[in-house]
């Protein structure tokens, strides 16, 4: 009998496609493959945020706010309104990665407070990003859970340190990293001693120019099938335009995500970041309202 | 004001994606898109397959059958199989594209007759594939549909001829087509004089390797907003993996599909083609029985 | 001792990329792969295609011609003037596949008249496209080779045709085509009878839109590890633009490949299809001056 | 008359692809873009990385080493053969960015004071990867060039770290960034002040699988149309394969590049990282011979 470095059992199971063994036949996550006991795939194992979040289990788990936090008024105001729609979680960034050194960047520290503050009001807990290494301790003081974003899901000394941040960690796919690629970012974050990882769908870099990024909806069963970590959707990012949005959050529910991320903002055209793909909020009531029946649908409650 | 040559006004409209317009700001495919009239976007126009089978109304299309027809028994079984569960059409492959000549290429016009046989005794309209432009003729006398491969989805002298076949067309996505040269595939076809054209997302060619191909499921509600021309989904080789067909197919209605197209064996193991993606009798009415909910979700019957 | 139908011995070999063999552990492309003596690779077998013209020997083939040939005078004199700068071979489209069925498609039959005549005078052997299975007798009657376009490079009942059309055929890898499936596609046209297929590398469709396809320059020397078919490039359709065509062309000798070939118009801007990447006659002549001495660093002559 | 941050005009110019302009219709880079006097074109700014070494001038700068560190010994014996065969450069990794957490990542600062000694008894000035912010400084002690490798490409705390560290920067592209995406990365590294960047082909990725990665071979006369920065290739990292690199070498030199880095070992099959690609002493040295008459041929020297 083999036990890896982290005690779980090295048991070699059937591949279903081919391509995700080690040279021993093993899965090269160890700590992010389903543990095995007997034949059967045990299911999901939930990621707690706080005590009224837990990710991965019987109910979806909707993730609202703004790309970058503009304001503290602002983010307070719709932190109100997507709580009384529906949505458990606030996202809103503070630090923001951006393609062009000249678009803006965020507010930083000063929109940790903001978020902050937004939390001991409308008490929804919060995710925001860490860029850098040297901001993940001050992140983790404020967020309830930790993004890395799509660009760094292979900065491996970023994932290390929110590994050992203490608080769970949103790991966002990267616009040309395999299933394979995420599940061993993920393990990059497990094997630095935290497990509390729940994946996000984001999309992928393809040649199809009508959407900004491609979302790869087979990416959740196939998810499903390798890993007991929870597994979210964010289809504005994906979709890149605010049209998009329901439809993509709608299937990504059907094809069994445990969540969805979505960019809400008050006004989308003044936007400082990702206008095109923000839902209003009147959009944001309707998506949510689309989606608790397909969430029926699938065995699943909001 | 512009008439087209198909008798269309060309009335220009915002384009949501930047990528699609003529040099005079119209879309490129004149008779694809979605005539206006006013602000609001028309909706589908279903396309009649036989007396009781339309695609892009109300109700979802299930079509169902083998990858190749193997005997006149196998495919006169899973007729009555498949139509016991809700399929409402039979596809059954005659004459097979296949990547290496040293393949199975299908049975060629017998089987045109095994199908032929199946739909006189189990009223199922068929749809099977044309690979050649001298095929076409001979294709068209059995089938209801008369199908396009994603391989020749632009061989456009075999969509010329469709074009003058006198049945609906299903015209599946190319793996390397964007969704502007599908519609201006499907353009070649209304060209040419039929304007009966089913367009089917199957999958595109990415760097993933975990799935045969990448279901882009975003283009489902794209090609809402481009054509007024029904949209299924084939989940079988999108996948390339029985299971996950049925979160595919699911993800799919949820998104606004018009139906689904699925590969389904007695025996897939022993499949003379695709048996690895090939559902089993009984997961075909796992499939049926978890459509339903997600149909009527988003509004749509069986 | 196993004989694979065409009489080489089927002898195991150590693959070098992975993805390659078929079950029995061979390369699934018999006639295509080198034949095996002792451990050595053979090198390319070079494919006749006239009494001056061999493509795979030890010198670098350049074709040239517009992508449609527009007239009679047009073509005769494009093909003066290429000739004098060194091309050994005249392209041109007598039917052109069209993504939109409003492009202008070639002149068609009298097309292949204005190529008859151009050969007559320049004595350049010609190069041109079918189409469509119906086409390929015709234009085998006229072409001294006869080409396979991208989109139709999965045409199999085309590839079978021009398999017995008693003329080399030159085989453009389809734009989401492996490398296996290329030499795949070459392998319906040998099963059928004709073993001289050229290969002719011409872009992939990537992500990447500063170009019109991503040239996969790494396919030149992996197609020489796997196959005696010679390999040319097409540079012009695989940057999409003029400026693009010299130093992809200068690349494509330098990494192995037996030729290319290239669209030049007299007059770019008027040209009825692919302008933007015709090259003018003096910059032709350019390209041939750069080209010579890439050639002889590399041990081939012009 | 309008100025840039830095001071450039901001003059439009006619855009080659369509895509890379502002909304104001300028480059999005304002740094990394050839300064305008005119309407030509200036050439390649070179980079200074020593008194011996400067990159994108007439001469083809060659950089050679193991992808790790693995010992004292082991870095400058290569560091001596590799200097013997005409390498100006050394590279050797200290920290390494692994997919997987379970795989070696470097010896770390031990690795430095390796490569600091090799330097002091070559002479060979050295380049070396920082992962991560913390590390810049330590690294800039060391390197005469300090690497981001393709998976940081996009993280900008890195990039701006690197922007002041005083020392030139090898920047190389990542697996799915665009050409705009890498030059808008320069431009974040020069926005920071540091305009010594050198930008780094070494592969994208795509659907084909028989190499690592696919060569954008075409980058090269991209990004000399757009910027100022030197361009080298990696075709190591690109193929994936030791059988690959001298034809890739080959290509990127006759397509314009400025230099290449390859990685060599003295016992491929025993190296801590990256094996297959890498060449031996003697295939270095085969390389090098290969190379130089190729330079010749479009004019530079080695």
């Amino acid at each position: 009998m083999i036990k890896s470095e982290s005690g779980h059992l090295k048991i070699a199971r059937p591949l279903a496609s081919g391509g995700f063994s080690t040279n021993d036949g093993l899965r090269p996550y160890r700590l992010a493959a389903h543990p095995r006991t007997g034949g059967a795939l045990t299911s999901t194992r939930p990621v707690r945020v706080s005590d009224t979040v837990s990710i991965g289990g019987g109910a979806i788990t909707v993730i609202a706010g703004p790309c970058s936090v503009e304001s503290a008024e602002m983010i307070l105001s719709i932190a109100h309104s997507v709580k009384s729609m529906g949505a458990v979680m606030l996202r809103g960034g503070a630090f923001k990665p951006r393609t062009s050194p000249y678009s803006f960047n965020g507010l930083g520290p000063s929109a940790l407070e903001f978020l902050e503050n937004a939390r001991s009001v409308s008490a929804l807990p919060i995710v925001t990003e860490a860029m850098d290494t040297r901001q993940v301790e001050m992140v983790a003081r404020t967020a309830d859970m930790v993004q890395v974003g799509a660009r760094n899901m292979q900065n491996f000394s970023l994932l290390e340190e929110v590994g050992r941040c203490g608080r769970p960690v949103l790991l966002k796919r990267g616009l040309s990293a395999t299933i394979t690629d995420l599940l061993l970012a993920a393990e990059h974050v497990m094997a630095a001693g935290n497990s509390d990882v729940v994946l996000c769908e984001r999309g992928i870099r393809t040649f199809e120019t009508s959407t900004r990024a491609t979302l790869d909806v087979s990416a959740i069963p196939v998810l499903k099938e390798e890993t007991h970590l929870p597994v979210i959707v964010d289809p504005s990012h994906a979709g890149g335009r605010s049209r998009l949005v329901l439809p993509l959050a709608l299937a990504s529910i059907a094809a069994g995500a445990d969540g969805i991320m979505v960019e809400v903002h008050p006004d989308p055209e003044a936007a400082l970041s990702d206008g095109d793909q923000s839902l209003t909020i009147e959009e944001f009531g309707e998506l949510m309202r689309a989606l608790e029946p397909v969430a029926a649908a699938v065995g699943r409650t909001m």
